[in-house]
């Protein structure tokens, strides 16, 4: 526990640098970031091997070895990242809402970092640089916890990073890995609240649940997605086949992908057999209730567990309701928080739809695929918040800041 | 356990109802709620009377049966609390920053409600009618967990206000208090993620520890405050005598207080003994390093243990230092975030003072017992966050809120 207490202290070391650093100077280190990030391919790769031959021996799945694999383009894709944050606004200083107060007392805002951020996340080497970018833009000390499997491959971006740092008479320790593969050390890294101010996991649902559940520091969930379009009875439905084709299928393992379709009855008969067409060009499984069997013979039955399901895979649950106060209802009911779409030509369904779904990204007559901080013109995200508190939808820069008040005043006391 | 998934599934039922209710009914049932809490006068301090009766026979000391006491006066406050609520402006439904992206769609974030609101609490009656109206402003349903010695008065309360919600047609579940005193019961409270979006402990520090370490909901940790006041080399001395003296003593148990003076050497023999004069007409006791007892011989010598506590009381810690660069570095570490003060003509170090220290609220050239919601504006609050996560100082009505992104689209697909 000594070694997670020492990354704690270093880590608020640099929180005290790093709190007032000007944007040229944090431009200047993430730019010298990306340039040695390209230099240092070759010491990446051979690095990267390692992970990637023990990942063969112990037969990780295709899918998960290719997320771990490094190569020329994945790292100049991350140097890319690196000017890109590089280049963006810096949200730190920023001061909002000053007024001035009956007494005097002038009242503002000012948007200051985080402090410590914690990532916890799985075997995706590209999360290590994306992840220090933007919590470095925005001010932010960070410390990885990164999956095992890709430890190497880590802990040789992490030192080409902290290389940059320290070329730029910055403190290293602005961004740390912890290697120790110990569970014992990342039970205590969810519960160090007075080192690290907010701990934000990326990966799946057991990963997210797991630091939901033991952590004692604050935490953005970045959730799962079972994401509805509603086809209501107004609905151009021409558009929404098209809508609902590039939802589900132009990436089918994303958060923002579409798992399910609501259809209003009235245009089940008319709907289903186009939209069953359109998605049979990508072997689209269709699992419907029985008014959408009768709709349409290739829709195979749907039991309840399918209402719930974030399949990530070439599959459709499929739902008709009678009205839009049942759509509304159904959705609120399934949904994870993420990503929700109406199709319709009907004002009122259109503002109903917006106001009454609980979720992060509500849409009219768009797909939920935008739900992206780069689609939404932040630039990069570093994950999509499911939960109300703090962030809600993509979170860029801004969201990793906090605010704090700061008061002008001239000699003012409380009466 | 089942209790309280009753408590859970009720507030889910009553949440759908106030997501999208109007200002004009929330309104009309605050007034309400105002109007019966002071018809039950004699009610309510009837309940109230078992609770001081039995907190009496246990022995409890005079300033909890002062919080815990109901008369007249107090119901009329809270009545006259939820009218402010009700005169105040409604947060949800403002949208934010709606921008057009390239592609024609129309993204805009929309306040809403945070969902389920849970508050863990001491033995203050008032509490329970102040939280109520400022989570149902908000669009809030409000689970209460009162302390187990306010049992009935709290009981009565809550029927009152239940009561004023259902003859307005609302469900009178959007408050509900956790009667149970079973610990087990508190203890699953803090885990139910599934009913329950985020938990405000109102109290001392270590009902806030407690819920803090055993919550999995999202936390809002509302703190104490060892808040100092820096008195720089240029200061106003008359000034900074005046706040000190008003910080420091207008009232004296809560956590906008200040407990720690730091003073520049080069001030100290003049400021200390005028600092001791004033101070010394409520007999606070002043308690520094040795510096400061060269410069006001009333001055006895503080220990380590000193610079950190939150004395409550009629005891102030004296820290002499070099320069501002010593302040903000004994200052950032032995705060705990709340609120901080400069009383300087320099502008250069009221501006590196704004920028560094790390704390709610920082102040220059005024006390530190305007960190208060009413003080700042908001009208009531429903405590101060010491944390950073989501809503940092005083948390109003705005503070209860989360936003949505809403997006309005014209057939737009992602590419």
């Amino acid at each position: 526990m000594e070694y997670l207490e020492q990354i704690g202290i270093r880590a608020k070391e640099a929180e005290a640098v790093l709190r007032t650093l000007g944007s040229e100077d944090k431009n200047k280190a993430l730019r010298k970031a990306a340039e040695y990030l390209v230099e240092a391919e070759s010491a990446l790769i051979q690095a990267n091997e390692k992970d990637m031959s023990a990942a063969r021996e112990k037969g990780m799945a295709q899918g998960l070895l290719d997320r771990l694999a490094l190569n020329g383009d994945r790292i100049r894709g991350m140097a890319e990242g690196l000017l890109q944050v590089a280049a963006a606004d810096d949200p730190v200083g920023e001061v909002l809402d000053m007024k001035k107060r009956p007494n005097g007392l002038m009242i503002g805002r000012k948007r200051v970092p985080l402090g410590v951020i914690g990532i916890i996340y799985e075997a995706r080497p590209n999360v290590t640089a994306d992840a220090f970018g933007l919590c470095f833009k925005s001010g932010n000390v960070v410390i990885l916890k990164g999956g095992s499997d890709a430890l190497h491959s880590n802990e040789a971006i992490v030192t080409v990073l902290q290389r940059a740092l320290s070329d730029c008479g910055l403190p290293r320790t602005a961004v740390q890995l912890i290697a120790s593969q110990d569970r014992e050390v990342t039970a205590r890294f969810m519960k160090m609240n007075e080192y690290v101010d907010v701990l934000i996991p990326r990966g799946g649902a057991g990963l997210i649940r797991k630091v939901v559940q033991e952590s004692t520091v604050p935490v953005i969930e970045t959730g799962t997605g079972n994401c509805h379009i509603y086809v209501d009875a107004s609905a151009d439905l021409d558009m929404a086949a098209e809508i609902l084709f590039n939802a589900k299928t132009q990436r089918i393992g994303v958060c923002n992908a579409c798992e399910s379709l609501v259809v209003h009855e009235a245009v089940a008969d008319a709907f289903l057999p186009m939209a069953a067409a359109r998605l049979s060009e990508k072997k689209v499984e269709l699992r419907g209730d029985e008014r959408a069997m009768e709709a349409d013979n290739s829709i195979i039955p749907a039991g309840e567990e399918d209402w719930g399901r974030e399949y990530l895979d070439y599959i459709l649950s499929v739902k008709t309701v009678r009205n839009i106060d049942e759509a509304i209802a159904h959705i609120n009911r399934y949904n994870t928080g993420h990503s929700e779409a109406i199709i319709t030509k009907d004002y009122a369904n259109a503002q109903r739809f917006l106001d009454e779904i609980d979720a992060a990204a509500v849409y009219v007559n768009a797909s939920t695929r935008f739900t992206d901080g780069g689609e939404f013109g932040f630039g990069a995200e570093i994950g999509i918040s499911t939960q109300k508190l703090h962030a809600r939808g993509p979170m860029g820069l801004k969201e990793l800041t906090a605010t704090k008040y700061i008061i002008y005043g001239n000699g003012q006391i409380r009466p």
